[in-house]
């Protein structure tokens, strides 16, 4: 692996130490869809992300507030990040075919009933400190890659006073919690400007030089278009700091992307994608291997994925992966778990979800050893 | 509690000691559904019910003994009791139309597919064999309560031939086992006979004279007409064996059936209630007491059954039960279980479903433990 920018660091919280390179698992309702905090200790995973302007939506802030926060709302005690819901606004409006932003902040329609609600940068680090996450990001507007250079610069301008207001409402909720038993989280800042690169570093040199936490890489493109997105890492390179966090969000769809950016300086990545292939039938079976000072992600099957549904395995004695060690691995056949699929259990939904973020958490550990042995 | 005939037993089987009273839960499809044999283990689980037919239709007897058996297939170590089908076949047939019953078997429709098949009380043992239950049921005829007395009698009659072929073939099977590694099951009889008290009597009198390892009584009826069900057992006292178990089919729909029925002398019943209701946001939540030597359930809620939904528990932080020491109860509030449930969350259906099968088995331990003492 060339090591020349993926490095190791510990983030400090609330909840105890965040070691990066980290995979972080999207439990957008209050709960890592279809496992209980009982796995997920298991697994091994060390931190999670709940979402602001969903948990805003049900149960509310209050009620989490209420119950003592979100980490004894949800029975998980290590680290939360919170997402503060600008990427939700914009897609729940791309659904609904809406889109009033202004200056102030969006509205958008509730997925749950339609109705309109309004979030501004102030409400949404309110919710985020209410709820009681350990890292909470900025509010940000997420324009879509097809929007023209002019809006996406405009959209980032934006951005730019939005993480100004957030950090200023952060500065003072941190006060007033400073008098209090209440804990302060830290937070990130947002660099967005689409596809283009000069727009990119403007907000990189904008981000980087407030005084947030950590930063991320945020916009339609990270993850998603992932030859453009390297080659942003690799652009901002020089920008980015050498001392705080980099989150590139919604990054993690595959083995291999996580183990491209890794390569290139980037820390802490989250995705739906490995849980939500698993509940779809798709189960990662394969083993990292270093070659050439380079790692290399090996499988027996397309993309690494094991297609469950598939008749050969309808009487196949082995588990998901021979190498792996999680509880649907050391108990279950692939006969068994493709007999749950087709028979659509519930328990199905488990055990895959259990085996795939398993299988991200051992990558995880696999990079941070090589990093180590490099060093 | 009335213990006149209350009573304490324990069933020897190929995984281990059954203790009774006990309560089974179905695992139709070769899973407790929404929950994982670990789930099990910790609510204290001795035996679980698997379906001969479901499992035919999928994945097929063939593969189930192919992967070493249905306890190997679904990772459940402990006793494992078949039902043969009658019941499956009847109620398909209910849905389906088709009632096409003779002498030699009954012809259904796959509710996953429409297409025919024909089972017969050999094949059905056949099966049950394959997939290596502990405890397997003779094939009956499940006739439904509205038949008039002819047909009940008619089917009543065939349901003894068909017993009667069910154990010839069960024995055979057994002779060819004695000569493998395999270990035969135990294999139990079905009286039927409706609601008529005589037809009961006649079919008591049959089933127990002939070498079943234990009795069931079966039928639309039982369980599902707790006033009638009550009465037969009654009625049957005399009848029915006082060194084998007995088993009332699909009885159990409440802790207060349980409570009658053990009472009254029954050993063992299987329900797919508490699991069922649990998942449509009904939770057990009361306590036993005993008074005046019966026992009695006491619950803030009608019928002992917490309904999760209800608005005033958004912001409760109580358990579902204070009394239980189940996972969910003890890690979770009833606002985070109504917040997963209006969230049509995944985790909300195991949580559920843990804290009911625990409840059960608290009322099962509860009514040992009464008994013993009373003895």
């Amino acid at each position: 692996m060339d090591i020349s920018l993926a490095r190791l660091g510990e983030i400090q919280t609330n909840h105890g130490v965040v070691k990066t390179p980290i995979f972080m698992p999207p439990g957008t309702q209050a709960t890592v869809k279809a496992v209980g905090p009982d796995d997920l200790e298991k697994i091994g995973l060390e931190i999670l992300l709940v979402n602001a302007l969903h948990l805003h939506l049900r149960p509310g802030e209050d009620i989490i507030e209420g119950m003592g926060g979100v980490h004894r709302f949800m029975a998980w005690e290590r680290p939360i990040l919170s997402d503060s819901g600008g990427f939700q606004a914009w897609s729940f409006n791309q659904r609904a075919d809406l889109s009033r932003i202004t200056e102030e902040g969006v509205e958008f329609a509730s997925p749950l009933d339609g109705s309109k609600h309004f979030f501004t940068p102030e409400k949404a680090i309110e919710i985020e400190h209410k709820i009681g996450a350990d890292i909470i990001m900025a509010f940000d507007e997420c324009a879509p890659d097809n929007d023209d250079r002019d809006y996406i610069k405009k959209s980032m301008q934006r951005t730019h006073r939005w993480a100004e207001r957030s950090l200023k409402r952060h500065q003072e909720l941190s006060k007033q919690e400073s008098c209090s038993d209440k804990k302060s989280p830290l937070i990130f800042g947002i660099i967005q400007g689409g596809t283009f690169s000069d727009l990119r570093k403007e907000s990189a040199k904008f981000i980087t030089n407030l005084p947030f936490n950590g930063v991320a890489l945020g916009g339609e493109t990270i993850g998603y278009n992932m030859p453009r997105t390297l080659e942003i890492i690799e652009e901002l390179k020089s920008i980015l700091p050498k001392d705080k966090p980099l989150y590139a969000m919604g990054l993690g769809a595959s083995p291999s992307d996580i183990i491209e950016v890794v390569k290139r300086g980037v820390d802490m990545f989250d995705c739906v994608n490995p849980a939500r292939i698993a509940r779809h039938g798709g189960l990662y079976s394969g083993k990292f291997v270093i070659t050439d000072r380079d790692i290399s992600f090996e499988s027996d099957f397309k993309d690494g994925i094991l297609k469950i549904a598939n008749s050969c395995f309808k009487d196949d004695k082995l588990p998901i992966d021979e190498n792996c060690d999680c509880y649907s691995c050391r108990n279950f056949s692939r006969a068994y778990l493709r007999h749950l699929y087709l028979a659509q259990e519930p328990l199905y939904l488990r055990l895959a979800t259990i085996h795939n973020l398993r299988f991200m958490i051992k990558l995880i550990h696999f990079l941070r050893d090589n990093i180590e042995i490099n060093l």
